[in-house]
C-alpha cells in the first residue's frame, strides 16, 4: 500500500512538474482590448508608443506588441501580445517602464479587457526569412 | 473663369491621385473575428492553417496572420491580417487558395465580423533585426 502511495506521489509530481514546466517555457499571448478618453487619445498613444518600443528594446521576453485603432472607432485600441513564457509577463508587469506607462495613463483609459488567448497559426513573412 | 475650372481640376485629380496612390501604398490592415461550430473546430484550424501558410508562401502582398483562439470561448477565433495594401488584399480574396479556403469553411463559421485597423506600433523582436 505504501509503495502505491509514493508511486501515486511521483507520477502527480512528474505531471504538475510538466505543467510548470510547459508554462514556464510556452509562449504566453494575450489580446488586450481598450477603449480610450477621445480628448487624451494622441497622448495615450504617445504613451503606448514609448511603453511598447521601451519593452521590445529592453526585455528579452518580450516578443512582440501589435497594436491597432479601428477606423470606425479609433478610441477603441487593440493590442496582441506575445511573451516568451508567462514569467516573461510577470517580469514585464514589473519594469519601471511598464509601471510608468500604467500610471501616465490609468486616467487616458476608460476600459481594459484582457483576453488570454492561445495561436492557431502565425503566419508572416519574417518568420519564413 | 476657364483658366480657374483647369485650375481646380487639376488640383481635384491631384488631390484624388494622392489618395489612391496612398490607398495602394500603405499596409492594409484588418482584425477578423469569427465564431467557429465547436463540432468543427479542430477541421476549421486546419483549414485556416493551410490557408493562411499558403497565402504567406505564395503571395506577395500578404504580410501577416496572426491567427488566436481565446482560452475561456475555444471556438472564439480572431485573426490580425497585414497586407501590403488595399490592392494586395482585393488580390487576395481572388486566389484560388482564399476560395478553397471560403468554401471549405463556410459551413463551420457561425458569425464573422470583419474590422478596418490602423497600427498603433507595430513592435516586434523580428523587426528589429
Amino acid at each position: 500500500m505504501r509503495k502505491l502511495s509514493v508511486q501515486i506521489l511521483v507520477v502527480t509530481s512528474f505531471f504538475f512538474m510538466n505543467q510548470l514546466h510547459a508554462q514556464q517555457n510556452s509562449p504566453y499571448v494575450r489580446i488586450a482590448k481598450l477603449v480610450i478618453d477621445s480628448a487624451q487619445l494622441d497622448a495615450y498613444k504617445a504613451e503606448l508608443r514609448t511603453g511598447i518600443e521601451t519593452a521590445i528594446a529592453v526585455e528579452p521576453g518580450v516578443l512582440s506588441m501589435y497594436a491597432v485603432a479601428e477606423d470606425a472607432q479609433p478610441t477603441h485600441i487593440t493590442i496582441l501580445e506575445t511573451y516568451a513564457s508567462k514569467v516573461a509577463y510577470q517580469s514585464h508587469i514589473q519594469t519601471a517602464h511598464f509601471k510608468r506607462y500604467k500610471s501616465n495613463t490609468l486616467h487616458m483609459v476608460k476600459s481594459l479587457e484582457l483576453i488570454d488567448v492561445t495561436p492557431v497559426v502565425q503566419g508572416s513573412k519574417d518568420a519564413r526569412q
